[in-house]
């Protein structure tokens, strides 16, 4: 079974190795893949952006354990959710809800068998203790249905829908990537119409960007362009740099795009 | 057979690449797992630490490569370890000793024939050169007592034994996480009958810590408390922030832990 | 199929991930491991010599998936080369160069065949969208030669050759490695006859450096030594320290190696 791992442990932890050992202590014909561990501490939304955009890249039937848990100890549930073609391990704190929202949830159960999970559960590292374990429990061959009962309401995140007006778009920077390229809620596909090179001027803070961009090797180093993402949202980068610094934004910081008046 | 990787190269060296490449060129039926490779540089001590936590928890005949080793090219001899249910494969520094203090060995070699090793072994690199060729060797089939001969004496680092008192242990900090957190070398179970949320005043540097909470998410943010890990140590965390900063904290510190008087 | 990677995508990017989902989604048979993801943001240099250091190690027939990419939606070709008995996948902009340098190349061909790339070809991803799949369909049986037409010229890096006299050898800082080392490109053979502990002097920037070193550990911490690194190149180190932040050194630097003058 092929499984991956999005936690905010941070690249140098250990702690991920002790997931994947009490993983493996249960199973070993697994194929462990990590996606990230660099989620920002408990920063929950960070990881329901990067699930919704890398997790429907995996095969069907993948299994994805995700660690991204402020509440760990408190009365949360940890869950299994199958969405799409996919399937969750996680706490039920809103990372699977950007998921849920672009697809129904097929199912969604509480972990509640303790058999399946370590024998001494830790308060503070459930991803061991728990989700590892079911994990491997899974990739051996167990039902899903066998973890626990149906959990009938899944977490959602708020979400502010971008405002679609005839001239103007207006979204948010949802997160910021390693190269600092700020990756908004506004679809590509909004402003199909509008585009062209110079069709379009768009703003975060201060800065006013012209036109929109089918590539950073097109534009000058040091150029903040607005282009069209890998996912097909548009993205305000700075070429061979940081935009995010260049800019000062963060994420939630509007994002307004305007079709340029005809000169 | 399952193999595991413990360095101190950094997340971003592709000299780990280049060790498990040396590995798979003898052997490409493995699976391969890393633990971290954030270990400080020539950190043999933090080393220590996370091997003792974390290689307990992979699956009975797990082989773990371990390349920390400040003694490269010195005369410093490589070896092969069987500790509790584990394999490992070492430089002889000191790195195994806090494992060896858990479970005396069953059975330390030294790497001493050639014939496993690369061609031509580096002054630099025993990790690439002698023990992933040897791993590869070991995972195709070879039985360890070829080897080489036994080797006597096990390097052990020294390890302050905490004072133990009718109101009051004291111990230190034994190494600090990727989050800040100080995991000390006092075990929880030795102040069991004290605790309850206030029950005990935990003391490193000028900070006086009240109580002991059973998880992170009890408490808010900024706060520093003392916990349980994962592994049942205690552990001095700052919520949603890094207590090593915040205390201005390092390994090796006194941490003193009192029995709160009855008010 | 064993197959790499190496991109400039950073440790925490899970468009790594992205990639590896793209190529598990066409073939699930495959043994995928990371040289990686910190090569500098479009260091294509950076990453010509990392590739050329790490890939040989792997066995026959791995193959090496590189998306170290500034040219990202221009001309540039996408390709799969056949160097010494390794394949790669890799944009044509001179990130084979130094590994095409050591051996001619058997089979160059460009990527024409759309057929075995993603449905949508983003024009930011095209690892993700392209080189993946592309590994996915070689991992599954397919002939490199169905991959597209002959790739006639290979783009080379400029390489300036070390300059070798009687008496002194003048070369440059190649990379930078993650412990600040400084990789020159002046191979160890070159100075065979000349050295014993005292007998080269090496200047880098302002700094004369005296001896060559057969190890870190025969020196003290904090000194600045010359050694033969692992693959047999020259290589100035500070021990237990960053020799690049101590000498202000860069890639591209001068490196002059002089023999000592008789005392």
């Amino acid at each position: 079974m092929l499984i991956t791992f999005t936690t905010d442990f941070g690249v140098s932890s250990p702690y991920v190795a002790a997931m994947k050992g009490s993983l493996l202590r249960v199973c070993e014909q697994v194929h462990l893949v990590d996606i990230t561990h660099s989620i920002g501490p408990q920063n929950v939304r960070q990881a329901a952006v990067v699930l919704a955009d890398v997790t429907p890249m995996f095969p069907a039937k993948t299994l994805h354990v995700v660690v991204v848990d402020p509440g760990v100890g408190t009365e949360r549930k940890m869950i299994y959710a199958e969405i799409n073609d996919q399937q969750y391990l996680a706490p039920d704190n809103g990372v699977l809800s950007y998921l849920a929202r672009q697809h129904t949830p097929q199912r969604v159960l509480e972990l509640a068998e303790t058999m399946f999970w370590r024998a001494n559960v830790s308060h503070t590292f459930h991803g061991r203790d728990i989700l590892a374990p079911v994990a491997g429990h899974l990739a051996a061959g167990l039902q899903a249905s066998q973890l626990g009962p149906i959990h009938p309401v899944l977490a959602m995140l708020p979400w502010n829908e971008p405002q679609i007006e005839p001239d103007e778009v207006r979204g948010e920077v949802l997160c910021i990537d390693s190269f600092g390229n700020l990756i908004t809620n506004l679809s590509a596909a909004k402003i199909k119409g509008w585009a062209g090179p110079s069709g379009i001027v768009t703003q975060v803070r201060e800065r006013q960007i012209s036109g929109l961009q089918t590539t950073y090797g097109k534009r000058s180093a040091g150029e903040v362009i607005t282009l069209a993402d890998s996912q097909g949202r548009l993205e305000i980068a700075k070429v061979n740099g940081n935009a995010a610094s260049a800019l000062g934004a963060e994420v939630g910081d509007w994002v307004r795009v305007r079709r340029a008046p005809k000169s």
